[in-house]
C-alpha cells in the first residue's frame, strides 16, 4: 500500500495488503472489506478455517483442469456424462455458468487463460497440448469452444481451429447473437451483423 | 447463495458464500474473489494466517473504541498528543482519514455508527455514555464532531450538541464548504449556501 498509515496496527494492514491484491479491489475497498470482518470476529474465524481447509486440499483436476478437492474433479468422475463430447473454457466461473444451463452432458477442459502474446500468453501457456493428448486417446467426437467474445477469445478459436483441422474430431463455437432482454437500436453492429447472417428459419 | 450450482466442490461454496457477506460484494464478485485466490495458494495461506491472528488479538480500544491489538490503541498510548481535544467519529476509517491530513493532535472516540432510529440504532446503541464519561473524567476542553453529511450525521449532530450542552466543552463540526477540485456550476445548492454562509476573508 502506497498510501500507508502509521497509525493503523501491522495486523491490520497486512490484511488490507492481501485484501487490496484481488481484482476489482482498490486499497479503500481493501480497507472496507477488512474493517468490516474485523467487526464480525466469527466470521473472521470461519473465512481463516475455509481458507485454511482450501489450501491444504485444493488443486487442479489432472484430467479437465478445473478446481477440486477430490482426485478427479466432480464433472470428470461423474459416469452418466457423454465421454464423446468435450467443451473447452477458458476458465473455473465459466464452467459453472455452462453447468447452470442444463444443457451440456458432456466433460470439459480449461485452458486457464485466454492467447494473448503481448501479455506473454503464449499456446504453451494454455492447456492445449493437453486437450490434444484428451482427443488422441479418448476418442473425442466433439469439441464446442465456448470462448469470450474477445481479441483473445478470437485469437484462441482460430488458433484452436487450425490445430485441429488434423484430428477427426467436430469443432463448434457457441452462436452469436442478440442477447436475451437486447434492444435492435442499441446492438452493437458486430453483434447485429452475426445475428442476421445466423438467422433461424420460424 | 441462491443460485448455488451443485458441481461446486463444498469448500469453494463455503468461500464464496462468507465472502458475499462482505459489504458491496454480490455472488458474482465474491466467486470471482475466491476463484482468484484458489489460484494463488500462497496468498491463500497468508490472508488464512492474518485472519486467525487478527481473531486472536483484535479487540476495541477500551477508551476511544478503535481496533487495536494492543492495551490501548496506539493513539490512546501515544502521551505526545492534546489530552483535552477528541474528535468524534462513527468507524475506524475515518480515524485514518483524519490522520492523514497530519492536522489533528488530540485524541479520537468511534461512536461505531451514526443515530439510525429506523434501523435501530438509538443512541444507546453508540458509545455515547463513554463519551460523556470521557469528558466528565478527564476534564476535556473540545469536541470536534467529524461525521457525514448525512441524515444519519446530522441527526447524531443535533443529538450530541443537545446532550452537550451541559458539558463546559466547546463543540464544534467540520467546516462545509466546496470540495477541492469542484466546479461551482455543479456543486449542490445546499453546499453552496454553506459555502457562502461561511465564507471567508481574505
Amino acid at each position: 500500500m502506497s498510501n500507508r498509515v502509521k497509525q493503523l496496527p501491522d495486523f491490520i494492514q497486512k490484511l488490507i495488503a492481501e485484501f487490496d491484491k484481488l481484482p476489482s479491489v482498490g486499497p479503500k475497498s481493501a480497507a472496507k472489506l477488512v474493517f468490516n470482518l474485523l467487526h464480525r470476529k466469527e466470521d473472521l474465524k470461519i473465512l481463516a478455517n475455509h481458507l485454511n481447509e482450501a489450501y491444504n486440499h485444493v488443486h487442479s483436476c489432472p484430467q479437465c483442469f478445473n478446481l477440486t478437492d477430490k482426485g478427479l474433479c466432480r464433472i470428470c468422475s461423474d459416469p452418466n456424462r457423454n465421454k464423446k463430447i468435450i467443451c473447452v473454457v477458458s476458465q473455473n466461473q465459466d464452467v459453472e455458468a455452462i453447468e447452470k444451463t442444463n444443457q451440456f452432458n458432456g466433460y470439459y477442459h480449461l485452458l486457464n487463460g485466454l492467447l494473448n502474446p503481448l501479455e506473454g500468453t503464449t499456446p504453451d501457456k494454455l492447456k492445449i497440448k493437453e486437450l490434444v493428448q484428451r482427443i488422441e486417446e479418448n476418442g473425442i467426437k466433439e469439441i464446442i469452444l465456448a470462448l469470450d467474445q474477445s481479441m483473445e477469445g478470437e485469437a484462441t478459436v482460430l488458433y484452436l481451429k487450425k490445430l485441429l483441422r488434423n484430428y477427426p474430431v467436430e469443432i463448434s463455437q457457441l452462436a452469436r447473437g442478440i442477447p436475451m432482454g437486447a434492444n435492435i437500436e442499441y446492438t452493437d453492429e458486430a453483434t447485429l451483423s452475426s445475428a442476421l447472417e445466423n438467422r433461424k428459419k420460424l
